[in-house]
């Protein structure tokens, strides 16, 4: 047994609050995952993130797998431990840093070549490869290795990535499946040394790593449907849809995300990938999206953008360099009951380090707020 | 009134325990003050300073009065609030970052004529002008405008330098007497808008900021002596040792401390600036030192340089990779409680931004614990 989703409240639109059970923590639903990754949520402390209400952060397989390695974090025993981290925990396959990150990327049906981002290093990526990274890093949810295709692609181009898309996700899911109970939290006498990681750890209940289908397919609703419909077949623990926001109009992420959503099995959870705008999140998950991560709140922070109730807000501009307001009026987070906007400002002005934590921080509780705001307005429990 | 200082137990070797009255905040003494210089303790949040025990910290007037500007942070309540540090605060003068940072520094009798170190523009630095920049910076405690002799100096350019410190001293002491009572916190009426801070707010008992005289005279005890005489007829609030840190070997600092310290008043607080490693303040603590700053534990801090009861650490080294100790295994700050030397080796080799905070908040911690540990030794109160 692997996670378990129980819902517990939905709607008319088809929105629904779930718990979704995972070996190292009960997750509330719909949830926003932030990104951590190189293993930490950039510039904001574990504490910090805790006292947010973060239960679940992503980590990137491929970032992860260059440096510090996997090996070595499955040695320290797992991510989770690496990082101090005893919440839930998903990776993702790689595939879409290969894609967007690294140098002379070279497909061919076998896997992936690709050149290091940090030293030009030759790499390869198999499905294989990809599940035995992320069994080494042991988060709770791990993602089926696939291609992502670019936007915008012709029809040909498209179904030759999903072509490699279905055919990745069915190696993936053999090599998980015959390897899933490898994870160094599994069987705790691997590291005999370390102590359990407290009350969220569930080895000892027989739980392992969960492993999501990723529906590919371009902007083609009929690629989108097939292969939502062969992924199902195959039996994942959960779905996602990727290749989305990859610079296509907003209409036409919809779009899909409403084309595929309905084919996706009731019971399990749904994962739109690498979204997006606060008001994005909210339309998606009132429509029955479960999950959904981006690096947009803890990037824009990094670079002055913060979201408020009132709208983005660039801290950067001048306007506000006397503004003794918090950077959000009705927010409540620990940044905006301290500190005010000319203080935020002065930090980016200054390049202080403190600017990114403070901005990330706000963001985060943000974004935390608007999936809270939408769980309540799915009854039960208030 | 301004500060008052309690001593409440005292060795035999001149070391004692006190409490330190300013505006904002009874300091316990011996005090370790960390460096917040543009406004913020590089990477480290207000209430994490807080929970780890800071009770002051320094602002650097330089810096503050080149971005934002020391007008702008007076029309905003002044430092504490604008950094929103409802504890103790001391500005330094300026005189020893024009010193250290800025370019074309040209000295006269009057001031110091000096190219800023951001965008090169040309500003003009005298005693009176910093004590209205600091007195509009508002923390509890200024510093008198000084000139930082450099190391190594010839008597002739000592005491040339010391004439600069000691008119300079009577100016600023003239200036601050006139204007300390204009303090934005002084009276509350200024800022109607603006609650006042909360219990640590004692503008109502009429109090207000003091100033602090600084020893110079190179590396000449005569000439040190001469100084502190001086000073101490001019009756100051508290007295600082100036100059040391500058590049001269660790035993001729240690010379010059205790040279001075039997001539200042023992009623009042006596803070050498600038100093130092661990065993350093904990030796100038034990000699009755009783405020000190340095860069060092925060500087160190991110470049990764530890500082632990085993020694210093340097936690890039490939040998704590995997290594699984927390950085101090006798410590029980927030950073060794939850983090692996592994993992803050990781956040340093990957350039990752929580790697200044961890380091940082470490180091502080160690920093407080011996001054901790040296003021239980002084006894009363354990």
């Amino acid at each position: 047994m692997s996670l378990s989703f129980e819902i517990v409240a939905g709607s008319e639109a088809g929105g629904r609050r779930g718990l979704l059970h995972l070996p190292h923590r009960s997750v509330q639903t719909p949830v926003f995952m932030p990104v951590g990754t190189a293993g930490t949520v950039k510039a904001v402390p574990q504490d910090t993130l805790e006292s947010l209400g973060a239960e679940i952060i992503l980590g990137n397989t491929y970032h992860l797998y260059l440096r510090p390695g996997h090996e070595l974090i499955r040695r320290l025993g797992g991510l989770h431990r690496f990082i101090s981290w005893p919440r839930g925990l998903l990776t993702d396959s790689g595939g879409f840093q290969v894609f967007s990150l690294s140098a002379l990327r070279k497909v061919s049906d076998e896997g992936v070549r690709f050149r290091s981002h940090l030293d030009g290093s030759s790499h390869f990526f198999t499905p294989e490869h990809s599940m035995d990274v992320q069994i080494a890093l042991g988060a709770d949810i791990a993602m089926a290795f696939d291609e992502c295709t670019e936007y915008p692609a012709v029809r040909s181009r498209a179904e030759e990535s999903l072509r490699l898309t279905m055919a990745w996700a069915c190696r993936s899911l053999d090599h998980f499946r015959a390897h899933r109970n490898e994870v160094v939290w599994r069987d705790e006498l691997r590291v005999p040394q370390i102590p359990p990681l407290g009350p969220g750890n569930c080895a000892a209940e027989g739980r392992t790593q969960s492993l999501f289908g990723i529906v590919q397919g371009g902007m083609y609703t009929d690629l989108r449907r097939e292969c939502a419909a062969r992924l199902v077949d195959m039996d994942f623990d959960g779905y996602a849809i990727g290749g989305l926001s990859v610079g296509e109009p907003r209409a036409l992420t919809l779009e899909m995300i409403a084309e595929v959503l309905p084919l996706l099995p009731a019971g399990k959870p749904r994962y739109v990938m690498g979204v997006g705008y606060p008001d994005e999140i909210e339309q998606y998950a009132r429509m029955g999206v479960d999950m959904m991560d981006c690096v947009l709140p803890t990037r824009a922070a990094r670079h002055g953008l913060l979201f408020t109730s009132e709208g983005r807000l660039n801290i950067k501009a001048k306007r506000y360099a006397e503004d003794q307001d918090p950077p959000d009026p009705t927010c409540n987070c620990p940044v905006c009951r301290r500190y005010t906007r000319a203080y935020l400002r002065h930090l980016m002005q200054a390049g202080e380090a403190l600017s990114a934590t403070l901005n990330t921080i706000h963001n985060l509780a943000y974004y935390f707020a608007v999936m809270e705001r939408v769980r309540k307005s799915l009854h039960p429990q208030g």
